[in-house]
């Protein structure tokens, strides 16, 4: 009989290769935004196709499942063993519900999609993307029947990016929304506005990047083990802790595109280079959920880059680098600025606050499409009729609407509630790590972000998926999520920005 | 029984998917060379251990075996089809040679042994590549060991970039060239000498660049199915004939550096741009060899880029990027700076004439190496000792020595011979292009190469594998490769430039 030592090396041989496939995909998908010629899109798509086929088969093969089923028995195993080991199993019986086919067909069709939508916003007309759309949603749903689920189709895909997410539990998370953030709202509405005029200058892009470069520095992003790039739509991936690559996007007439996906995609970032490099491969490896690594780039984002301590660091060299554009604008202006709360119509360039209206539009079209009581051709008009609901604006064109977010051609549906989620956390981590870093204030205030980077690292990046979200919650702040913190932190904020006096 | 139309597609799948891995291979390399950041090499290493082996696997599977096996016995197939489960049938035996584990050995040492030289060419210290050198030429014997020999083991791996070549057949093409070519250059030293002054001035980076792309442009090269970055060592990959990736690199201080890698590897990336798109992955789908491919990128960077013809044309565009530089320089002076010959250190910016000592120099190094007459610890003083004596110079440092080329980190070995070829078939091909063409030299005096393109296109390119490069060159020419036409090309070229009175 082999030792339980020897099989937990033939397990984790095959994961990291597995994983090695995955990271090429990666690779390619990365290259795909960023460098890849336009006619090279066919091919890269039957390359991604091939090797998400190969990574799957891997991970579904009987041998690979008499394996976990023999581990699961050895009790001889260390505890970070006989973690990785129970989450393999379970990944292993949700991998088999899909299909070798259905593995393929959904890369093809993401590749399809994803160029369909790349064209659709150069033509800025969605009926472009919409066929390409319509055949990913038919693939979501049976993805969500080949998955199962109790009550709602959409739990199904839901679970998929933050595990244990459900539409029982988010409706009341976006009803709780729905209540509070009005009130907020017309709170700042009623009061003297801020302007944000000083980020609609011309800002030349090189300037633009190099600040961008030195944020990232002072943040503890290693440059030697990840880049950043350009791409369409910002995003973060890795090929290891050692290698994860940022992107982000640069309008010369708004310096906010780029600043505020930097520092978001930075905060994703260190969490990937934190994430424990002997766990390559495995899930212990693996970051624990996308609401927790959105926490990550929100916190970096929102709590600390639209903090007013961070600018009384770093305003001055900001002002270094476009003394014409900002050197007669005062901090206190540009830290307004970086708050102003307005409806507006492009999610990621949106305020704290009105941001999570965003979320709750696509919350609720996404719902609509998994259950079909929406079809994929009356997506504009049910997105005008929505952000003219909950925001009272309406998108001029497909570009500034529907057509703005990558997820639906990645085929991520059930991936926008998590950055909701991850915007709570954030606020009760950063809650917590004021209490137990002492002196963080003044440290922000002089740049220096090593002591809240080894807290981030010592409480979240370290354990990759050992624990679940509110798990790893409950161990950091004594209790799993509330969305008090956030509400309180946003009040807190917003109150002073705007002068607030009291609660109404 | 399966009909040969189905056992076909069959085998199409398959091979199709194999290089589905393989081009996922060269995204990884491509991304090795461009932008990865240094700590990702590591793991970057076991994710291409990984491709190649799974690569590896399908193609050497027992029942790719029984398939090719049993197309070969089908006559209904057309000579498309037969062909491709010819070259198939004859890689596959080849293939099989090399175990598994042979083949991950070589990906993850490959991997190794480029880094080392990498961390080598920035200390300028061969000592810190040595210990990866010596590992990959244990790794090459066995490989020569593995695939089998009858004269020399050096040639099992000449085969491998060019099908046929051998010892016994390079031995008299390098005396050749070390009887003939030391004549040349005698009448050469004893003539006026030319001057490269030109190039040695500062050139900004970008306007370099810029050039650069509108000459890729001109020669026809598609930039939606490709593109050009920067990298340490030149080099063209591609991941189907419709993403095709040159890289350059720059020296500020001397223009020659970029001009030249440009427009020979502009050359490589039209060739596997021209491949046929339908054979993907198949061996008519894939180069000849690589001297056919060298004598495309030779062609155009030699024949074209560096004749008379070609600067009457692009000259006073070079100029308007560089008006201070070559304001004053007139294009019969630019011309003959492009074609000074004179023994250096560096083959890549080594002249037509002397260059082919770099190759012999190489060549006789591997051989020795392979052999094992010579230790990879003595690499430096043999180097040393054969620059003296074919080219009169000797290094100053590794970097301008044995560190030069980056083939050896790649285990390329057999790869240096394949250049001389190259620009033996490219004087043979473009001497019959010549008569072929009509009008072809007021075609490139006014920068127009799509007739050439076209003729490459028709005589070269289309044919994938499907003609050894012996059969290719006489079809095209007549006769297979004949030195006399390189010879001819060079004499009639330097008599002219160093006004050389007939033959002594």
């Amino acid at each position: 009989m082999q030792t339980s030592q020897e099989l937990y090396i033939t397990y984790t041989e095959l994961l990291q290769k597995a994983a090695d496939l995955y990271y090429a995909s990666a690779v390619l998908q990365w290259d795909q935004e960023t460098y890849m010629p336009p006619k090279g899109a066919e091919h890269r798509a039957r390359q991604l196709a091939t090797l998400a086929s190969q990574a799957h088969e891997m991970l579904t093969s009987d041998a690979y499942g008499s394996l976990l089923n023999e581990l699961a028995t050895r009790n001889d195993l260390d505890d970070t063993a006989k973690n990785n080991v129970r989450l393999s199993a379970e990944d292993y019986t949700k991998n088999k519900k899909l299909s070798p086919e259905f593995v393929e067909e959904m890369s093809k069709l993401t590749s399809e999609c994803f160029n369909a939508w790349i064209e659709a916003r150069k033509k800025n007309d969605f009926t472009v993307f919409a066929p390409s759309l319509t055949k990913m949603i038919a693939l979501k749903k049976r993805q969500a029947e080949l998955y199962g689920y109790t009550n709602h189709p959409y739990d199904a895909l839901l679970d998929e990016y933050e595990k244990g997410a459900s539409v029982a539990i988010l409706d009341p998370v976006f009803s709780g929304i729905k209540e509070q953030l009005p009130v907020l709202l017309a709170q700042i509405k009623a009061a003297t506005q801020v302007s944000c005029e000083c980020f609609h200058q011309h800002f030349p892009k090189q300037q633009q990047w190099d600040f961008s470069i030195d944020v990232l520095k002072s943040m503890g992003f290693d440059m030697e083990a990840g880049r950043q790039d350009y791409s369409e739509h910002p995003f973060t991936t890795s090929f290891s802790p050692a290698d994860v690559r940022l992107t982000t996007r640069v309008d010369e007439e708004n310096y906010a595109s780029l600043l505020w996906s930097c520092i978001h995609e930075g905060g994703h970032g260190l969490y990937e280079q934190g994430l424990p490099e002997e766990q390559y491969g495995l899930p212990l490896g693996a970051a624990t959920s996308l609401g927790i690594h959105e926490s990550q780039s929100r916190l970096w984002e929102n709590c600390i880059g639209r903090s007013k301590d961070f600018w009384l660091g770093f305003y001055p060299k900001l002002q270094q680098y476009f003394p014409e554009q900002l050197g007669n604008v005062s901090v206190a202006t540009f830290y307004k600025a970086c708050n102003k709360v307005e409806p507006s119509l492009i999610r990621t360039e949106a305020d704290e606050v009105t941001y999570h209206f965003h979320v709750l539009i696509r919350y609720e079209i996404e719902k609509a499409l998994i259950e079909g009581s929406l079809d994929a051709k009356d997506l504009p008009a049910k997105w005008n009729e929505l952000y003219t609901k909950y925001l009272g604006v309406a998108p001029v064109d497909d570009k500034t609407g529907v057509l703005q977010d990558v997820h639906w051609s990645h085929g991520s549906f059930g991936y926008f509630p998590t950055y909701t989620l991850g915007s709570f956390y954030a606020a009760q981590f950063y809650h917590q790590a004021q209490q137990d870093i002492s002196g963080l204030k003044e440290q922000v205030r002089a740049g220096q972000f090593g002591p809240l980077l080894q807290w981030l690292r010592a409480h979240v990046h370290q354990y990759g998926r050992r624990y679940t979200s509110e798990e790893l919650c409950t161990r950091i702040t004594g209790k799993g999520l509330d969305a008090a913190y956030f509400m309180q932190y946003i009040q807190d904020k917003y109150n002073d920005i705007y002068e607030i006096k009291g609660k109404q």
